[in-house]
């Protein structure tokens, strides 16, 4: 691998602590990371390079997903990680950080290879690069890349304003724009399980397939994130990036080869094919939900009004369901029910596709048969389930749901984040997302968030800790369909501030 | 249920003692045996009833599934059985069996619905029908069943005589031929497995099926049956009946309804679709074996030749392996591969469907992926597994197979007897072998008989505990294809002996 340096901005942030270090740690231990490979963490704060180490040692404590045992090994790796103050938005710190930076490089004689990854609030994105332009830092003799979270705007005009900010310094294929479900081993597995299963080939397409469901329900409130949540809500934080993304993956017709390129161009094409919806199409196929007051695992829990730090009144969905069409050669006439929710009954993120009941071709007057499902459950647990039907001895011959079941091993699998920065490391971004992509999305989006905000759109309520507003039942009724349900299970606090990063500051 | 009377002949033999009574017991306590229900036993041997009772009650309490602990409910079974001594040759013993008949259904003004159940050997099907014909025993004012035990004919010839002679008493609907294999949960499931999974019909035909393999492989040697089976071996024993009906009804098309004429009439459609293997075939397409000493679990076996009560120089198949094509429009194409043998490396009854790799079509150079495979386990457990492929995300994403996996509860599930006694107490002949099926399947195997005896086909050697000869390996390496073993698994001797009924004695 290229040796390079790797310039993280909001290096003292939530996010470098829980995610970033004890990711680019594992990587380290994996031997992933390069011979030569240098680290500069970026803080407004005044810290001593010591100090800054033994906070980066303390948050690898706390999170690494290997429990820390060498610590020479701990030792080794610091040494490779460096600090600088840095005022974002003073020119002059940026020429500081380039003159250490030239130094090393001219010293080992290491080539011009520079990572700039952005932990920061989505408000200094555009100055951060304006100044590493400006300051040269960016121009290099060997490659740069630009590692960017979300949120990447606010709607489709901020995207775009966003990027054509980033555009001035980097190109499209320098952009590294994290969406951690892509990371998700599951999710890298959908175009996986196509094109190395003949049996899933065959039947996903809309001939076998009666409906897909992908839900992300979380049982955690706003927690202590009120103060963006209630700006952003479920289909900013969650349908616009995560749940589209997901789509994308489960729908994307084969590309040849797993490349960057390839998968971009399939995943453009889903969302090319995605049946746009005019603002008077949203009522009849979207609908949004703020959680009451409810239980969650027993314990009574306030409604999302209430929590600390929203505001009074406030209209902001903490649930989203919306029917989507693919209009294209294989999905065509299928519906896609996608849903996402905090407050909900269970954790669960998951993929049902649900196949065709051809019964009418041999139904037996005295026998129902449920319908056949393939169940990808990505989080919190990684797993696969095939429910078939069989003759049950037990009960007479009666004929029922079977679980044909695999789980995956969690222990040891990597996180997402290590999974990424490994791809962004090696400047392969096939699970990234491309700007087509979340421009194609935003597009998607926005006449959502315009019947929102015009208020054509009911806020129904549900109570916290129930599956989610009525309202979204009645839209698969109308299909013939229901929702396929988790049954309730209880999530660990800790696991889900790992499972879902949180806005952080510089 | 109608009321009926149980005439079982060969009442004090094995096959009684292990399943007959069991299975008949279980019936009793699941409530699935009419109001007024009688058993009368023969046998050559003089016995009062209460000995003949004693003997029942302890086979019940050796060999039933359910644990024999209410000794109220014994009782109260028992006093339905009664004893009658009858030599099959003796015309007036007949006579005397008819007037205790006749005495007791007159007695309680019953129907003559009477079941004959041969458990005897087949040497005395013939005179025993003739001589229910002669004493009018057969003559019903009500209904009347013939309940008749493999082996059905020696070969085509005798099969045809001895239905001829079953004929002159009774009509085919009247007659239930047992293949206790057409019991088994998983082998009444596949016709279920179809119909009711909509996935698999999508899935089961020769566009995705690249090749069918049933095996029934068993641990033990010959046992103490060596003077039935040395005259019989593999192909008669094994193939021609058991192997053959999996096969029907695996490939079999979908009847409509599921009764009898219509499964029997799709199963006869397989039978006519196998392509006829003419006597100059038999050597490229069948592998004959006979095991040699070798180890099973451990332990040093001798070879069959050396078996008590093999003919020195023996040249009975032990293992037979064979090739078959179905020329219809499903299956056309799709080579089925069926092989079974004792003294194999583990004991298994099983089908796996090999589905095609289009691995032309999204070759990825840099990775090879595993045919994905549906397995049906039938015994000693049953069980499905659908083998798929998936990134593992512990292997740096490195494509492999994952198994999902569905066990059945083996516990309380009735046994292959129960099931299709209590189906022939209703008169369902669904899960019996009926004449066509038998008549054509003696057929297919005629050339194969012919081959053997007029030693144009090597006998291939095995050792025991190995997967048979090397022979059945390049049957398959021909079509670029191998067998799917089992994992070696250790056998109770008498969990076999309770799988597979012996030859009995009146």
């Amino acid at each position: 691998m290229d040796a390079m340096t790797f310039v993280l901005f909001g290096a003292t942030g939530d996010l470098a602590k829980r995610k970033i270090f004890p990711a680019i740690y594992n990587l380290y231990v994996d031997r992933k990371l390069p011979e030569s490979f240098q680290l500069i963490g970026l803080g407004r704060r005044k810290l001593t390079e010591a100090e800054f180490r033994e906070q980066v040692a303390q948050s690898l404590r706390a999170f690494s997903r290997r429990p820390v045992t060498d610590e020479a090994a701990v030792r080794d790796f610091l040494e490779r990680i460096g600090y600088s103050e840095l005022n974002v938005n003073e020119l002059s710190d940026y020429a500081k950080l380039a003159g250490r930076i030239e130094e090393r490089e001219q010293r080992f004689t290491l080539p011009e290879n520079r990572v700039f990854y952005m932990s920061v609030a989505p408000e200094l994105f555009g100055s951060i690069v304006a100044n590493l332009q400006e300051s040269g830092l960016s121009r290099v003799s060997g490659w740069k890349r630009l590692v960017i979270e979300k949120p990447f705007g606010h709607d489709l005009e901020s995207a775009r304003a966003l990027n054509a900010s980033l555009a001035q310094a980097f190109e499209e294929k320098e952009i590294f724009r994290i969406d951690h479900y892509l990371g998700k081993p599951m999710v890298q597995n959908l175009e996986v399980f196509e094109y190395s299963n003949p049996v899933l080939q065959a039947l996903w397409r809309n001939r076998y397939v009666a409906n897909v469901q992908i839900t992300a329900a979380e049982t955690v409130g706003v927690e202590s994130r009120a103060g963006y949540y209630d700006h952003s809500g479920a289909v900013r934080d969650m349908f616009q990036n995560h749940m589209l993304q997901m789509l994308m993956m489960l729908a994307m017709q084969l590309p040849k080869h797993s490349t960057a390129e390839e998968v971009g161009f399939k995943k453009r094409k889903v969302m090319e094919a995605l049946r746009t919806l005019n603002r008077e199409d949203v009522a009849a196929n979207v609908v949004r939900g703020q959680y009451t007051a409810g239980h969650i695992g027993g314990k009574p829990v306030a409604g999302y009004a209430e929590e600390p730090g929203v505001n009074p009144g406030s209209t902001t969905d903490t649930y989203i369901a919306a029917r989507l069409w693919i209009d294209d050669y294989f999905w065509s006439e299928v519906p896609f029910y996608i849903r996402t929710g905090k407050r909900m009954a269970a954790k669960s993120t998951r993929i049902v596709i649900e196949f065709k009941d051809p019964s009418d071709k041999f139904s037996r007057t005295n026998e129902t048969t449920a319908p056949n499902l393939l169940t990808i459950d990505i989080g919190p647990e990684a797993g696969m389930t095939f429910r078939l039907n069989m003759k049950n001895p037990l009960k007479n011959g009666k004929i029922e749901p079977v679980q044909i079941q695999f789980d995956a091993d969690e222990k040891n699998v990597p996180e997402a984040y290590e999974t990424l920065i490994a791809d962004m490391m090696r400047g392969d971004s096939t699970f990234f997302a491309h700007w087509d992509e979340v421009e194609l999305a935003w597009q998607w989006v926005q006449p959502i968030l315009n019947a929102f905000e015009g208020g054509e759109l009911p806020l129904h309520t549900y109570s916290a800790g129930s599956n989610g507003p009525e309202a979204a039942d009645r839209l698969l009724e109308q299909d013939g369909f229901h929702w396929w349900h988790d049954e309730p299970q209880e999530e660990a606090p800790a696991e889900r501030k790992l499972a879902e990063p949180a806005g952080v500051q510089a």
